[in-house]
């Protein structure tokens, strides 16, 4: 079975220039057919600043009106999306920038306003994304690079979470692909100790993760993400990695199997 | 021979919502293989003031610095761009918004800074256009919709004239398919009184143009418009229209031949 690396980055890296750069370097040395998928970063934020936008968020998730839907697709399926594909092509890698209403490869659904409005944000089904599309733009060596904007077939777009966006995409091409899915994180990995980068654990198994929870290793912020990882994974993507991005070409890093 | 359909939008359309969601019904409605490619309207301007950029234009063509090459990235490459495809979606119609860096589809050369320096503004060679990845994409029944936005394979975005941008794809593609070009325009046709709209000029041959300049009918705006019409022809479309989008599946309008 051929493999397939779908990686995603996020502000840490999109935000800086040199580290895109560095990061973009390394990830044109992967081998064989890979997916990008980026977030947005602070560029969102500052825009809706200056456009005198709100930024509402509720715990950690934006709360997307339709002004901010306007701004985040113009942020990420514009200037971020079309600045990496320039510098992807640069590198020589023949890329192309997606949001899930292109090629109708990723829809989603509007999430339910109850209990909270979250405007217009989608989430998305693995079962109803467009591998077909997919999978004929990766045999023609042609790399897609995701920003985390989905449509609802109904004519709208919609805002999603750009973690959920990259495992979604992973599981749907777990069928034809032995798939790796990458987290650039802004640490090593996982740590142990989370005011020590030397701490990272190498390999999370499902067995040793809910002691590590109990345990209180894995808390906060990492939890979804890690909810997220395992997911992936009980849906068939076969290795999930949380790492920093200049560890992308190497073992370094947290592994989920 | 297979017939294609290339069709250039404007800011007349994109700028009102039922304007474009009517013209939206006509296009799908056109047979065969089609590529739809817009301009940016006055969103971009809008867009502009609210975030202090000046609009510098020279005879009618915007000076593009890097912020206003962010701001039209923005605009033309994300909202527009992504709300087309979404809406289109909806219609049934499998479609997939580009700019010209995705696919490597349509590179450019950065214009000479003299005598005007335009800033980040490209110009395209119709035999570099990418034919194969857009014909792979028709084959597959999916519409590409195209911003007039390109890249220098130097790592750079470019801003570029959507009407040159519209010609250029129909000529490189005339090798393999029958090409009509159609220039939406916000009057009903060439007219020979700008002051009626019933002075549609329903034919224009290479022949009558040259008399028509002469004589003032066809002036100012027009005449860059018409030059890239010729020229469209001379490098093998095989038809040239300029009417309303109103009447996009009707005989109504001007034509080139």
């Amino acid at each position: 079975m051929k493999s397939l690396t779908v990686i995603k980055i996020g502000g840490n890296i999109i935000d800086r220039p040199e580290e895109l750069d560095s990061f973009l370097m390394n990830f044109i040395k992967i081998d064989g057919p890979k997916i990008l998928i980026h977030g947005g970063g602070v560029m969102a934020s500052e825009m809706a600043t200056k456009l005198g936008i709100k930024t509402v968020m509720h715990q950690g998730r934006r709360i997307t009106d339709l002004e901010t839907l306007k701004l985040v697709s113009m942020v990420y399926a514009g200037w971020i999306n079309k600045s990496i594909i320039a510098k992807l092509q640069k590198l020589g890698c023949n890329s192309i920038g997606l949001s899930g209403a292109d090629g109708d490869s990723v829809p989603a659904v509007k999430r339910s306003p109850v209990p909270i409005d979250f405007g217009y944000v989608g989430d998305v089904d693995p079962a109803q994304i467009n591998g077909g599309f997919l999978m004929s733009l990766l045999g023609r060596g042609i790399t897609p690079v995701f920003c985390a904007i989905t449509h609802d077939r109904n004519g709208s777009i919609l805002n999603t979470n750009a973690d959920t966006m990259a495992s979604s995409l992973a599981i749907a091409l777990s069928k034809d692909y032995y798939t790796k899915l990458i987290y650039c994180f802004e640490k090593q990995g996982v740590l142990s100790d989370p005011d020590n980068e030397n701490s990272v654990i190498p390999l999370i198994t499902r067995k040793n993760y809910e002691s590590m929870k109990e345990a209180g290793f894995i808390k906060d912020g990492m939890i979804p993400k890690m909810d997220n990882a395992w997911y992936a994974i009980d849906k068939g993507v076969s290795e999930v990695y949380i790492k920093h991005a200049s560890n992308l070409n190497n073992d370094k890093g947290t592994v989920l199997k």
